[in-house]
Order: C-alpha cells, then structure tokens, then sequence
C-alpha cells in the first residue's frame, strides 16, 4: 500500500510501505479516507533534525477493514474517528480521561506504530482508540466528513483550550492566535456558553473572515500591549476572564498573561516554544496557567453529537482538499501559507 | 499609641505614633488585641531597599472600638478578624471571593493605611474587610485567639494552596515545605477531604513533629528527585494528584512540577522569587499552575466554624509568645530561626 514517509530537509513522498496486519488482539486494521496535515507535521517537515525516513500523519478517518480477536467496541465495516494518539482505555489516565498520558500509548508514525497519510494503519488498543460515528457501512458525505475529521486532533486541541480554562456560560473569552487550533478554540468558547469571544492578534483578512465563522464575536487586529488596550475598549475596561493562547510564542504567552483578568485563566495547547513565565507575573492576580496536549479521545464523545446534528461544523478550517497522492504538494502548500490546512482525500 | 515601625537595616522598634481616627464613614477602629508576624514582614526585615521608616504588620485581630456612621455589619464591642489586605466588599473582585484584588483595596502599612503590630488600627471599608467573631464584648481565650488569628494570613494562605488545587476527598497531596504556611497548607488539604497528606522537604525534626500534628500522613526528608523517589515509594508509584508548592524557590517549583501526576494541579502561594517555569514541562503531562495571593476575606467565613468548634486548631503554627514591647526580640528570633512565627500579646 502507499504511505506518506518523511525523508528529513522538507521533503515528504508517497511510497510503498508494508500492508498492516494484525499483531495483537486488541489491534484494529483501518482503511483510511480522509486525513490531515497538522501545524505539528509542518515542524516536523521544518526540523533539520528529526527522524528520518520516517512514517507521518496522525489526523485520520475512515472504516474499519479488520479486527482482532479481543475487540469489542467496533467491528468491520464500521466508520471510525482516530484520536492522534493511541490509547489503552484501561490505565490509570485513561479512567480519567487523560488519555494523552496513556502508560500504554502512543503517537502515530514513531517506533513501530503507523502514521495517518496513507492507504490504512494498523490501530493498537481499538477499544482504547477507536470512536465509532457510523456503523455497517455507512458514512458521512466530503463535508460532514470534515468535521469529523476536525474531532481527531485540531478541533479537539482547540476544546481543550476552552474545556481545560472552564470556559462557561456568560464568560468573556479571547482567543489568541488565528491558526487552525485558535479558529477551533472560538467555536469551542461558543459551544461551552461564552458570552463574548475576542480573537486577538489576527491580522490576515482571509483569517478574520475564517473567525467571524468560527464564533468571534470581536476582531482585534493588534497584538501585545495594543491588543490588550483595544479589548479593555471592546469590555469597557474589564479584562477577559479566560485567555486561550494558540500561538505559542514567548510574546502571546505575555500578553495574554497581560490581558486576562485577576483571577482568570491562560489555557494554551499547542507546544509552547521557548515560552517561559515568571511565577511572580501570576502571584498578585491570582492567575491560572493551565491546558497541554489535548487528550482528544476524551473529548469526542462529547462533541462529537454537536458535529452529527450540524450545531457546530469545524469541518471549513481544512482550507484546500488534496489527493493523497499530491501530497508533497499539499505539504509545500501549507508550508508557505497558500492555504490554513490541507485535507486528504485518500480514497 | 505605640505601634511597630520599620527603620531599615534589621531593625523594628515600638514607636509612638498618632492615635488613629474615623476619616470616612466607612472607616472602623479597631483596639488589637493579638497580632502575628508573617515571614513577609521579614522579608521587609532583610530587604535594605524596603521603604523605611514605615508601619509594619499585617496579621491581627481585636475589638470595634468606633465605626464610622455607615458601617453596617460590625459595631463596638464586636471581636473581629481582620484580613492581610483590606478590601471594599462591592467591586467586581470583591463579589467573586477575590478580594485581594479589590479596586479599592490595599495593603496595611502602606501610604495611609495603619498596620498590625501595634495598639490599634483604622481600617478602612470596615464592611468589606472585617469578619466579627464575637459580639458584645464576648472574645476567646488566648489559644483559640491564636487560631483565630491564623485566619488573618498563615492559614488562609495555607487553606489557599489547597483550595485553589481543588483539593477533593480521595486525594494523595505532597506539600512541599515545612513553614508556617506549608504547616497550615497540610491542615487545609486534611480539611478538604485527602486520603493522604506528604510533607515533602521538612529536615527539621521539631517542624516534623509539627508536620504530623498539622494533618501530615507522612513525612519525607528529602529534597529535589530524591523526595520525588521517596513520594513514589510510599504511594506505590503513583505521583500526587496535588502538589502545594509552600517554599517559592526555584528548586522548590521544579521539584514540585517533577512530582505532580499527569492531569494534576501544582498551586502555590508564597511570594515566588526568582521562579520561571519552562511552559513545555507542563505541556505533555497537562500540569496546572495556580494560586498566588490568598484572598484571605474570601476563605475566613468558610473555615471560621472548622476553628471555633474545634474541628482545626491552626493555633500551635504560632510557636512562641511575645509582649508588644519585646517586638524587636520576636523578629529576631524569627529571623535567626529560633521560632518559627511570633504571636504577639498586645493587651
């Protein structure tokens, strides 16, 4: 079959790869159809210095081919959400809904697990994983599609910015950052009830159109200290409640500690670069530092009604649709900003 | 009257100063009976850049003397507990518990602000700031004056590090430190329902002993990974859900962060110095950082019925009693360690 392999230096290419088989009884085999390509691939396709040739892709849907012998919770023929990391469903964190810390998990394309950009994977732990939306053969149509394809990692990071700040019903939430994630984090703000959501430090016209889509009710084109000034004049002077930072720069890391109110919260959930806080610009203001990796397994199962009853379609965040085997393409375009993030239709 | 007065350089002496007088009619005087000095007023002791001369003082408790003529809620007579900083009880922070952070608030000894270690004091906004705990003339006796006066700051701000964690039934809670606030942190999180409470870092044996009698289950003498190490064998390998960082260094932050489980809460609430922390630490394993500066007026009505019927006695976190005249020998003992916290017998 035809995965996608990082060979180091920005290059990706679609090569011939092993078919999947099952290894374990808890493994699931799935035939992909749509896959995405996430800002975490594009630092991967930017790093001089990780591994490589290496499997890639972990933004991935499609039907279940084949099951092993001690899996309960899908059978073959059913159409899956594949969560961008693997999980167990058993451990301590999983019980929780930490799946991200699963003692037993892992990310796709390291080691020997496979990675999402291609015809199939094999899925370890399925009952752990897997979420069903459809069963028997049935499936949603390019569109809806999207928006399940969202629930694998991009909508669920930007949940988990709302969700982990506790983002409630009457807040006034900014979102800083208009990337895919932020874009999800507005339409997650709205879902949990927020009041007012201000994107901050957007800048591009075809984003602030994007936004308004997503649930920003307010645009602030500035960023640092001016953002801050031009929301106090949004609020009438009332810091935000919640500040989710979907940057994950040093300076949208300070100024959304600048701008949140005493008391309030900075969730953020894409992995921060060079980012570091001095414990005491928190101290007198009582502020909340919270968020990380998402655990996107937890969180489907809660949105994924929203997405299937069309309350929210997070699926317009893929800018551009691509087929699999123009997916250098696809890489080099989201690599120069020609589109947000690209969508794979693999079959 | 007499009260306390910082001159720089390790030295406090009584001084006499101007009575003090109802300036706004929401002002109250307040005869001090019992007051404590904080490990913050020695920080003020050590700093050669603090501004001097100034009043000093911030944890005590006494009797109304006069109020002004639109105080409501206490009248002479009335025993009361005042809060480290005072605070308006109407703005936006004030009604949502975080009256550290009230517009109109500030802190004692500070431009016209009378401080607590002296005969007595204005307090301003005597509505929002003062918690009556006795009527008419009744008071406590001087053991449970002691616990009362915790409620001021040191317990307060213990009861923070573990309220703001969300301490819950069921948890496992290190606490890093073994002062007075660490001390008070461990009653909290017992308070809170833990399953188990670890002092982490505590080398003195007299601050042991201590240790177990504020609620502590265990005692751990390391520091850095080896308390880490330790922490893991008691538990059996599974890291704390909560960690109540009580020391504010820079070891202290990262042993704490090393320590806590995946999903859990690091929260902290001395003043840090010199602290930053690298956000990618926190990032794979979804750590949050909370806390700061205890909104004490918030926490007082909660834990007050705990103190009076006996359920806590926070009182013993005052090791050693002192005459208002032998102020300057408290602060010496406290500074070279020969007591933990001072409470002085003003009356």
């Amino acid at each position: 079959m035809k995965a996608t392999v990082y060979h180091g230096n920005h290059t990706v290419s679609l090569d011939e790869v092993p078919d999947p088989v099952i290894q374990h009884p808890t493994d699931a085999i799935v035939d992909i159809e749509y896959a995405g390509v996430c800002g975490s691939d594009l630092w991967t396709y930017r790093d001089q210095g990780a591994a490589a040739p290496n499997r890639i892709g972990h933004e991935f849907v499609g039907t279940v081919r084949e099951i092993g012998s001690e899996v309960r919770s899908v059978k073959p023929g059913d159409w899956v959400i594949v969560p961008f990391r693997y999980s167990d469903g058993t451990c301590r964190f999983c019980r929780q809904g930490l799946e991200t810390s699963c003692v037993n998990g892992g990310f796709w394309g390291r080691e020997t697990a496979d990675a999402g950009q291609g015809q199939a994977a094999r899925v370890p732990f399925a009952d752990g994983t897997l979420v069903k939306a459809y069963a028997d053969g049935h499936r949603p149509d390019e569109s809806l599609a999207a928006g399940l394809l969202t629930l694998t990692d991009v909508f669920t990071t930007g949940y988990h910015a709302a969700a982990s700040a506790h983002v409630q019903p009457g807040d006034v939430v900014a979102v800083i950052g208009d990337g895919a994630v932020g874009l999800c984090a507005m339409m997650a703000a709205k879902l949990l009830g927020a009041d007012c959501v201000i994107n901050a430090g957007s800048t591009h016209a075809d984003r602030n159109e994007l936004a308004l889509r997503f649930g920003a009710d307010q645009i602030v084109t500035e960023r640092g200290d001016d953002a801050v000034k031009h929301v106090l004049s949004i609020t009438g002077g009332d810091r935000p409640d919640k500040v989710l930072e979907c940057v994950g720069s040093a300076q949208s890391f300070a100024t959304a500690i600048h701008m949140v109110a005493p008391g309030g919260t900075v969730s953020y959930v894409g992995l921060p670069h060079g980012v570091s806080i001095d414990v005491r610009d928190l101290f007198y203001s009582n502020i909340t530092v919270t968020g990380g990796m998402s655990p996107a397994r937890h969180y489907i199962a809660a949105v994924l009604p929203a997405v299937l009853d069309g309350r929210i379609d997070p699926g317009p965040v893929y800018t551009k649709r691509y087929a699999l085997a123009d997916i250098a393409q696809a890489y080099d375009d989201m690599d120069n900003r020609r589109t947000i993030k690209p969508m794979i239709v693999v079959r």
